[in-house]
C-alpha cells in the first residue's frame, strides 16, 4: 500500500496532467503558491488570541482543514517537479534541529538557537 | 509500519514535549511559523525566472530540501495540535478541485476557477 | 519639497537603474519580494505574546524598522513600476473600508465584515 | 500640508480609536495582517508570466492597487503602535543597501549580497 506522500502527490501529478498544467507548475510559481496558501491558512487566526485559537469550532475548524490541505497538496507538488522526498527532507531537518536546540539549553524557551548559544556563553562559569 | 506523516507528526510531538514547547505551540502561533518558513522556502526561486527554477543545481536543490522540511515539519504540528488529518484533508480538496477545475474547461488555463465559470458562461450558445 | 513616498521611490528607481536590475523588477518578483520581506518582519513577533510584542527592546525595535523599511521598499518600488499611487490608493480602500465597517456595528469586534452584516441580519428587529 | 505618510497613519489610527481596534493591534496581529495582505497581493501574480506581469489591464490594475494599500495601511498602522518612523527607517535601508550592493558588483546581478563578495573574492588576482 502507498504511503499517503506517495499516493497524494500522484492524484496531484495526474491532476496536473490531465489539465496541461505542468506548463504553469515551475517550483518559481509552486512556491509562490504554497505562500500564498500558508497565508490563508494564518488568516483564520489573525484576530484570535492564542486561546482563542486553541478552541475553534468544529466549523472553523473544518475550514482550517480545506486550507491545510491546500499547503500540503502544494507541497506535494513542488517536491514532485523537484524530485525532493519531503519524508526524508524533514527527517534530516529534525537531526539538525535536535543538535541545534538541546534539550537542556531550549527546555522552556523560545528563543532563536543563536541566541540560545549566546546566552549559554554568557552564563557560564569563569571558572 | 507508521505511515510517514504519522511518524513525523510524532517526533515532532516529542520534540516540543522533551522542551516544554507545547506552551509555544498555539495553533495562531504555528500557522505564523509555517507561513515564515513558506516565506523562505520562496526566497529561493526570488529573482530566478521560472525555466532557471526548474534547473537547480544539486547544493541549490539541498537548500531547499531544509526549507520544505521546515513547511512540512510545522505542518504537521499544527494538524497534531488542532486533531486534524493532513491525509483526509488533502483528499477532500481534491475532491473539490475536480469539481472547481473540469478538464473541459481548465485545460490549458491557469485561470482561477471563478473566471473558468465565466468564461464558459460568456462563451456559451445561447441557443 | 518632494513627499516622503516620492522621494524614497526616486531613490529606489535610481537604485535599480544604476545597478540594472530593473530587468529583475517584475511586478511578479517585486511581489515575492515584499511578501518574503513581509515575513521576515512578522518573524520577529513569531513566538511573543501581543503583550511581549507591545514592549519591545530598543535594540529589538531597530531590527523591526530595518524589516518595515524593506516592505515598504519593495511596495514603493513595486507602485512605481505598475504607475499605481500608493497614497491614492491608500485613500480609496479607507473610504471602502469605512462602508465595510460601519462603527456601530464594527465596535470592538474583530469579526470579518460579512460575518458583521449577518450578525446584524440576524439581530434585525424583524418589525 | 501633512506628508501623505502622516495623513494615513492619522487617519488610520482615528479609524481604529472609533471602533475600540486598538485592543487587536498589537504589533504581533498587524504583522500577521500586513503578511496576509502582502499574500493576497502576490496571488495576483501567481501564474503570470513575467513579461504577463508587467502588462496588466486597467481592471486587474486597480485590484491591484487596493491589495497595495492595504498592505500600505496596515504597515503604517504598525509604524504608529511601535512608534517607528517609516520613511526615516526607509532612508537608513537605502544607505545600508548601497554600500551592500556597489555598483560595480552589483551591476546586472541579482545574486545575494554575501554570493557578491564571495565571488569578488574568488576573482581577485591572487598577487
Amino acid at each position: 500500500m502507498p504511503d499517503a506522500l506517495h499516493e497524494l502527490q500522484s492524484a496531484m501529478r495526474q491532476f496536473a496532467q490531465e489539465r496541461d498544467w505542468e506548463q504553469f507548475h515551475s517550483p518559481k510559481n509552486l512556491a509562490m503558491a504554497l505562500s500564498i496558501e500558508a497565508g490563508e491558512l494564518m488568516e483564520h487566526f489573525q484576530w484570535l488570541t492564542e486561546t482563542q485559537s486553541r478552541n475553534l469550532s468544529d466549523e472553523h475548524k473544518a475550514q482550517v482543514g480545506t486550507e491545510i490541505a491546500d499547503v500540503l497538496l502544494y507541497l506535494l507538488r513542488l517536491c514532485d517537479v523537484l524530485q525532493i522526498d519531503p519524508a526524508d527532507a524533514a527527517r534530516g531537518k529534525l537531526l539538525i534541529n535536535a543538535k541545534k536546540y538541546p534539550v537542556e539549553l531550549a527546555k522552556g524557551r523560545s528563543d532563536k538557537y543563536s541566541h540560545l548559544h549566546e546566552s549559554r556563553t554568557a552564563g557560564e562559569d569563569p571558572a
